[in-house]
């Protein structure tokens, strides 16, 4: 299982692709069915309080898996969610970066299923789980 | 069950609590155990090729199961989601807002859970479904 | 949205593929898109203290979505499981039935989506929720 | 985080409480936050066609998170499941034993959350990943 793109060329994808939350997502890792994504927190991504928002912590462990997938094919960029499970398990800590760590377990024809464990930078507990699946497009 | 807050008290709660955010859902009904959420869709909800982002979808169906909670115990604003199981079904119709339809199928004293279609306004078939489980912080 | 097999049909393909466990699902009413299943609740159903155990609600979800789509689209008998959430919400009234009720929310080529609802007979408050994903096999 | 339970005594408890499922699910290695279990595959768990049924996966994946807990916290056997998410990804082969490897990633005083990979015993792919939730009693 060779890499198809590395971490240069997965971050040179987002810009392109996504250009409004390029910023929001950096991939410091690549290694095959695996990708370590980091995200810089920022203002926009906080609730009163601190808290990192929901919706924050689940844009990052989709576009993980995302990452982890387009490593392993190439840049199929029109794969899409099907299916998102996720546990909000901690408080992240404020002032500090997410981190998260997500492998692949199925790469299939037609979808791709995986994991992802999301950490305040630093800390050993976890503060999310989430599994996904992409369905990705016949070439 | 009646309602300890109607849409007006929600909208109001969603302006006080999460003003960075409250533009984005309109609570437009409220029934025991139920509201209906419009997502007004705007250019920052969108990916390349016009389609709502993931993650403003999870918000709104988020969203919409705390609000229903609201609804029935008040203002315990610090009630957390704990998990949720998202299928995107569909691509979203374009230039068109999300209308979510939250229904709560277990209200306990630490534990709400419920369910979530969301459309397009208009099209009978969802675009997509979620579940969430909420923590309620004891009194 | 015509049927292609009702509720005779769909208790004849459970004999005939699923002999072992055929009686465990009665398919009661049939709909477009819908399906209404009772499972008779039998002592090999039973943990210690009487409750129902997991798997035979995890069960009796998952046969509901696989006959709402088999009324839909023929006996597409190989069609297979990929992903189900499933919430536990309150505990079974022991000596009643289970009747699950199913309702599809996409039925594409190769995908099914749909939600379930699993109620002791006779209980407004549902005892388990469950959406489930299935792949339909190419003709 | 000191073990309460070994692998001898998650064994006996099962047998204890669950005498009826007790003979399939080996407690094979026991760690802090960790179980692998052993499913013996027999008969009664195969479908026509000789593949392992969805059910037989899901209690394998709720039975390891329940016996990682009891693991940790002792024999707090009214645990109960509240959520599970599974995702199944390939056909098991046949005539081989499932092992499930179970880890938790939260033990709160009232949830436990935790994932399961499911294998074929001597495979490197998966079978099955679940995410499961435990409500823990209060003492």
């Amino acid at each position: 299982m060779d890499l198809k793109m590395d971490a240069a060329a997965l971050n040179a994808l987002m810009i392109k692709e996504f250009p409004q939350v390029a910023e929001d997502f950096i991939v410091e890792k690549v290694a095959p069915m695996q990708v370590t994504v980091r995200l810089p927190v920022a203002d926009r991504h906080l609730r009163p309080g601190g808290t990192i928002s929901g919706p924050t912590m689940f844009g990052l462990a989709d576009v993980s898996i995302y990452l982890a997938t387009m490593a392993m094919i190439g840049p199929v960029t029109l794969a899409v969610t099907t299916n998102c499970s996720i546990d909000f398990m901690r408080k992240p800590q404020s002032g500090v970066d997410l981190i998260a760590y997500a492998r692949l377990h199925k790469l299939g024809r037609s979808l791709a299923v995986g994991d992802v464990l999301i950490h305040s930078e630093g800390l050993e507990a976890p503060v999310a789980r989430a599994s996904l699946t992409y369905a990705i497009p016949p070439k």
